[in-house]
């Protein structure tokens, strides 16, 4: 089932509403409040009541929403009731961050390859993945991994980007800081920490 | 001046047309409209006119946006027209990633300070800068550092925001995959990769 009319800005906070179901159901609630949920999340309460209203409404006045069922609904939305297996690409300082990484468990995905160029680096295993050379890429389509996280330098990453999609990977997390082309079938997200950090003075009137 | 209704959402995507327009600008390009700009950033026109809606019309229909100048009006709103100097806390491979990282220029931001409990890191340069020792975060105040980027194992997460809000801190990007507590004066931004990669899935419907 595909949801067509959920804007992309709902998109992007379920895999945050998702996580704060999933931390509530593990100090045992068996039912949140939007408000509740709201809070804990840190985000307006409307804001939550409005982006649960596009895939039906889960929760009851009063009683709030299941837990179980709400974070299995979102689960479902976001195509991640069956584990993803993710590829990551450059494992530099950024590269061996994201495996040591352990938080992709809690969504249903898995690190489940990684690759480099350098020699030095190749064989070497960072939890349980053992880095691969890059030159062997196209057996991602073999292997069935379909999305890939790009650390490489800036540099190498529109080459990165076009060996991805020739080995078949349809979701690409960019982590270089520059703008990748790809096929219209192609998903890229891409990830610059000087664009967040960028949007902290916002918030922060003259002393 | 303080722009009271631009959306969470708007400001959000700031950084994202600022960072086209300042490569608009190194191409040489004197004006831009809001079609090419929405193009090259791989977003909808009418998402770009709506969020500029919110800071006055600079545009003229057919002739488009004046680069520089939209640039500069972007920079204000976001306060990064006076350079911005952030702290980082925890060089692991992430933070080294993050010292390493030259994109921040760019928006007028500049990593000044770096900490680290570890004596081992302690005293290195990365980008020249020379990691102090954790135990020193409260000379921020005095050096009138008021952001901070956070990047230190989970369980520490908590104690370096406090220490930091101690330090007179104001603004916190953390990298640690938790939610972190502080006072309603001090604005967080949590960066949780995890969850960005979350989001691809939804985009690729079973092929």
């Amino acid at each position: 089932m595909r949801y067509h009319r959920i804007p992309d800005e709902t998109i992007r906070r379920l895999p945050v509403y998702l996580r704060g179901l999933l931390s509530s159901a593990e100090q045992g609630h068996e039912r949140i409040s939007s408000k509740d949920l709201a809070e804990f999340l840190g985000v307006n309460p409307w804001q939550v009541r409005k982006d649960f209203s596009y895939f039906g409404g889960f929760g009851t006045r009063g009683v709030g929403y299941e837990v179980d069922n709400l974070a299995r609904q979102i689960k479902k939305i976001l195509r991640l009731d069956i584990v993803k297996r993710a590829a990551l690409v450059g494992v530099g300082n950024l590269g061996s961050a994201v495996l040591a990484y352990s938080g992709f468990r809690m969504y249903g995905l898995e690190i489940a390859a990684a690759f480099d160029i350098n020699p030095k680096r190749i064989g070497r295993k960072i939890n349980d993945v053992r880095i691969e050379d890059a030159s062997k890429l196209q057996t991602l389509k073999r292997r069935k991994i379909e999305l890939a996280i790009i650390a490489v330098p800036r540099d190498d990453a529109q080459k990165t980007a076009d060996s991805l999609v020739k080995a078949g990977v349809r979701g690409i997390l960019n982590f270089s800081p520059c703008y990748i082309s790809v096929p219209k079938k192609v998903k890229v997200i891409t990830i610059d920490i000087a664009m967040d950090l960028a949007r902290l003075p916002y918030y922060i009137p003259a002393g």
